[in-house]
């Protein structure tokens, strides 16, 4: 008999990223390619062919697919069709969910990148050994992720978990969102970056802000103070509506924590209510950049099951 | 057989009311006395003995109480130990499920007041045909509430829900929380009241600086319009957070819905992702006063069977 493994994906800014994964979360192999930018839907299907018939043969002939699941930084109804992709904005319409079914040929786990995330902390990660958590992701954008019971929380049409678009600063930064203010604004690695330019500081990574940061740039520093002040606001403002036993911080940006979590504990444990504060451990993410193709994977194979 | 009802009961900042309540949600007796501010536990326990008497009397003697609910301004740990009692602060430390489950001899269910608003509206009232809602409670505070298929949502320590703190304005006014920048401090009728003395406005009760809006007054219609940009501000992000089918706002301040809607509106839509605020309703809360009393009666109906 074949092993059963699941095609994860991970759409992310940069990278389109996909792995074969077995059900106990092993990672059989890898494929990585340039996020296709400005790939038409039947573009961007071809680029998952070709990335999965790489890990198939990288993951061995023993492997049998049989199902797939993909984390996008996008909204989407419930039939699968994608609104507002943030990053591959020509996808913008397409039922995701639906071609890539046909095109593999197996049942499609579609889910929100932080989402996704989030899903995979629960399953292996930071918040593996808790039944109700929430994430955010600090990347190109904040994401968010809420888990309840061990399952993923999705509101009435699977849009729940937006945790970056909410507002910290009534009149702030606008927002790609429509909105200002949103905590995105102030967090994601775009935002450090843009705040370090504003203090003057010219760098083109939050990772050099950080760097700069922990060798005392007084402005560096301010800088993620910030940035922390207002996670704290956000996370404050999270404890008190949904009393979570942990808040993980993931994505690129929680490369951070050394210069954020001061400030945003500070804010978080003076404005939030003592017995959810008390309750809540804020942690980093373990799984890193695997957090969304295990997410993914999770999913995929709930899908296929 | 006797007819088998529950005693619910609404502990607000001004009064303290009691109804025997049947199965179906019919109201048989109601009894009322002042909220007893300065009581002690034990002086508390008496009250209660009192109003249920009446109520008993007043409810008819086929009457059979099988349990009881009560509904508080307060956070509390699992156990029922009150915590931050905000209108009777001589109860904190209180075990007021355990105290009054023994003064009583029945199965008690202690709820916070808005969730209990927020059950009540979920069994008979604005949200009954939703499964997933979330409720906002405009009176002396703010209070909130969150309804997940058809199930209060309660968190991992049961505080969940206190939505009348999330911060909206980072350095607002100071809250009795400990915060600063609570919607409850731009929404409550005490914050009605407030801004419009701030605007130099001499009211005492948010319902006469809602009369004075209506009468195109332009101070008041601003305090109402301030109070309803801040709402909006805070429904977008827990439209963004949670994806609800219905947004139920209740309580005495629900009285000044024609003065605070539209800029609520406006806000809510320009600030939310269009698929969440499409969906989400926000309509007022059709219980009124009855809405505690009847979440209470519902919980305790759960309790004692």
């Amino acid at each position: 008999m074949k092993n059963v493994v699941v095609l994860a994906v991970d759409l992310g800014g940069t990278n389109l990223r996909m792995s074969a994964v077995g059900s106990d979360g092993e990672i059989f192999s890898h494929a990585r390619t340039s996020t296709p930018k400005d790939a038409t839907p039947e573009e961007f299907l071809a680029v998952m062919v070709g990335l999965a018939d790489e890990c198939k043969a990288a993951a061995g002939t023993d492997k049998s697919v049989v199902a797939m699941g993909i984390g996008v930084p996008a909204n989407f109804n419930t039939e699968g069709v994608l609104t507002h992709v943030t990053n591959i904005p020509s996808l913008t319409g397409m039922n995701l969910k639906a071609d890539l079914s046909a095109k593999f040929g197996v049942p499609v786990a579609l889910e929100n990148d932080a989402t996704a995330a989030t899903i995979g902390e629960n399953w292996l990660g930071a918040s593996k050994d808790v039944s109700d958590s929430i994430m955010l992701t600090l990347g190109t954008g904040v994401g968010g992720g809420i888990i309840i019971g061990n399952e993923p929380f999705r509101g009435i049409d699977g849009t729940a978990g937006r945790l970056g678009h909410i507002t910290v600063e009534p009149e702030g930064h606008p927002c790609k969102c429509g909105n200002r203010g949103c905590i995105e604004q102030y967090a994601s690695a775009t935002a450090i970056v843009r705040m370090a330019s504003e203090a003057g500081l010219d760098f083109n990574t939050s990772f050099e802000v950080y760097q700069a940061a922990q060798s005392g740039n007084e402005r560096a520093v301010s800088v993620y103070q910030r940035s922390g002040y207002y996670l704290g606001i956000t996370l404050a403002s999270l404890t008190n509506a949904l009393n979570p036993e942990m808040i993980v911080i993931g994505g690129g940006g929680a490369a951070g924590w050394d210069a954020f979590i001061e400030p945003l504990t500070a804010e978080l444990t003076a404005r939030a209510f003592h017995e959810p504060v008390e309750r809540a451990k804020v942690i980093r993410g373990t799984l890193a950049d695997n957090a969304g193709i295990l997410g993914a994977a999770r999913s995929a194979f709930l899908a296929g099951s």
